[in-house]
């Protein structure tokens, strides 16, 4: 299967997902109320990491927990045992193979921490170590970068945010697979642009707030998939020092979506332009886009929290596109296996 | 003062903090054992967001303090109170004026956390936000790119370590301003090393453990000083996608101490090489520095936990000459103020 097939999957991967993790989710929520827990950490690797980050906004934003990420090798290199007995304490990996993932997970479970795999793998050390397991229901997924199982572990986390709040997933979450599939059919579109920035060799990717995991996941697709040398950043620390990287021709991508976050995005989106930099703006807004050399349609209808899930398939498609107008083979990255077993 | 100045008053700078810390830190210590807290959550941006980085693994190691780094937006863009009213919250700025950190921290002592303000300012909106407040006594810090102030928050985070593990400082860490004056007086060296690499534009940094937030911190001067397009890794995350960017000719920097990540990173480190990267290497092990093509010695009588405290200085060392021996002036970056308020 390749990569563009899988990133065509994700409307019907998420609405499995929808429908089968509604009873694990419900029941751990009901735990998270019952223990009064206030804090989460999570450890995951890669693309995972940055479903990571979604939760951080995601779960900090709608449900209030304080939400931080694990540092993985205190524990399964450092040997120490940090005491997050009282937390919720979530695992995510695609194969849910990842050792250093799995001993977090296990670690803390004998600590008494309320525990969770996101996993595409049931049958996997992660799904046997946690309290719950939810099967991201994404089918296999073959190509080395990963996509679809991205979008469902984001799905799985908005899933659990809304029954957090209330019985049931919110009438915006449901829409969900049929804004995933208008992203799919905007396809064209997306690789018209790519094929108008081919020469993108290097470039900053910013964001912020729920879309800050948006540019940390495109960067990383960019790299693996199309070479692209690229750094993502939260628009605040891009003014803490790399904006003194700008200056002509410098090459920006930027995911700018309708909230609290746009104004401050426009005016470093209008700072970087008369800087002389060249953007790509992917937004709901067209004054926004209008800012950009090249822009990206994000969908209107979808609300901010719920824009990174199809935000980042427009992201997938346009790294794959970007691929093929360079001449490089999106399905064979050099020197990446599908599973990484790090310690 | 020049940057290079300020670089080399870091021993006399951590030499005062240690003397003047040790009153509100000590204080701080017994709160947090008081209170029976396990959980810290760090706001900061930037270089300030490097030393929140070496406080996770500090603290989860050698204390087992579960530490979290927060995302200021979802308070100070988004409205939302993540529950942080159990832990101890620490905001860290030079300034003490980034209006998104400050808020981060007046939010949780409202809600009864424990809250601990690390700056250069005194007299700043942060300092008067927490309930305990260290100077870092760094001085006037006039360059654009901090240097000594980083330093000296890494020597706070240390010795509050220290304070949380028993009644004084460790000996290994009042030992440190020396340590830190021989890394100032290995200058000479560290000058030639960033003559030969002066054409250095594009790469990776890589570290695992507590050097993770020495290839942040390194790679935020590089492209603050020198211009240099680089983005830090944990090498679990290289190995993770972004090591597929690897071909002949690829430039790689590592930071490798002696303890539990040296093997996987000397694994990776010989990967690299029989993919065509170019190493440099910064190491306190032979056998390891002898890995690179070019390489910086870091001090053997350091122990791994206070490594990055020296390492950075010759980090920094190197990115000052770097960007003399590429006729950049290191005083005087594009774009940037000595202080930015994102809120």
């Amino acid at each position: 299967m390749s990569l563009r097939a899988e990133i065509l999957e994700s409307p019907a991967a998420v609405e499995r997902l929808l429908a089968t993790a509604v009873d694990p989710l419900t029941r751990l929520a009901e735990e998270v109320r019952r223990r009064e827990i206030d804090t989460a950490f999570i450890a995951a690797r890669g693309t995972s990491d940055h479903a990571a980050t979604y939760a951080q906004y995601v779960l900090g934003i709608r449900n209030e927990l304080a939400v931080g990420l694990a540092t993985p090798s205190v524990q399964s290199l450092y040997g120490a045992r940090p005491r997050v007995g009282g937390a919720l304490v979530i695992g995510i990996s695609q194969s849910g193979r990842s050792p250093d993932v799995v001993e977090v997970i296990a670690s803390a479970r004998e600590q008494g921490a309320l525990t969770l795999a996101l996993t595409n793998e049931l049958d996997s050390p992660l799904a046997e170590a946690a309290f719950a397991c939810v099967s991201l229901e994404a089918g296999p997924e073959l190509a080395v970068a990963a996509s679809k199982t991205y979008v469902t572990e984001l799905a799985a986390i908005a899933l659990f945010s809304d029954l957090l709040r209330g019985a049931a997933a919110s009438s915006q979450l449901t829409a969900l697979p049929e804004a995933l599939q208008r992203a799919v059919d905007g396809e064209p579109a997306v690789e018209q642009v790519a094929h108008a920035r081919a020469g993108l060799t290097d470039c900053a990717v910013i964001a912020r707030g729920y879309h800050y995991a948006t540019a940390r996941e495109w960067a990383l697709k960019l790299k693996e998939i199309a070479r692209v040398q690229t750094d993502p950043y939260s628009a605040a620390d891009f003014e803490h020092g790399p904006i003194t990287l700008v200056e002509a021709g410098y090459q920006v991508l930027a995911i700018a979506a309708r909230g609290p976050t746009l104004g401050g995005l426009r005016s470093l989106l209008e700072r970087l332009r008369s800087d002389g930099a060249t953007l790509l703006v992917a937004s709901d807004d067209l004054a926004t886009r209008r800012l950009g050399d090249h822009a990206l349609v994000l969908d209107e209808a979808v609300p901010e929290w719920l824009s990174p899930m199809v935000g980042i398939v427009t992201c997938q498609l346009f790294a794959y596109h970007l691929a093929i107008a360079r001449g490089l083979d999106p399905d064979a990255p050099r020197h990446l296996d599908k599973v990484t077993l790090t310690r």
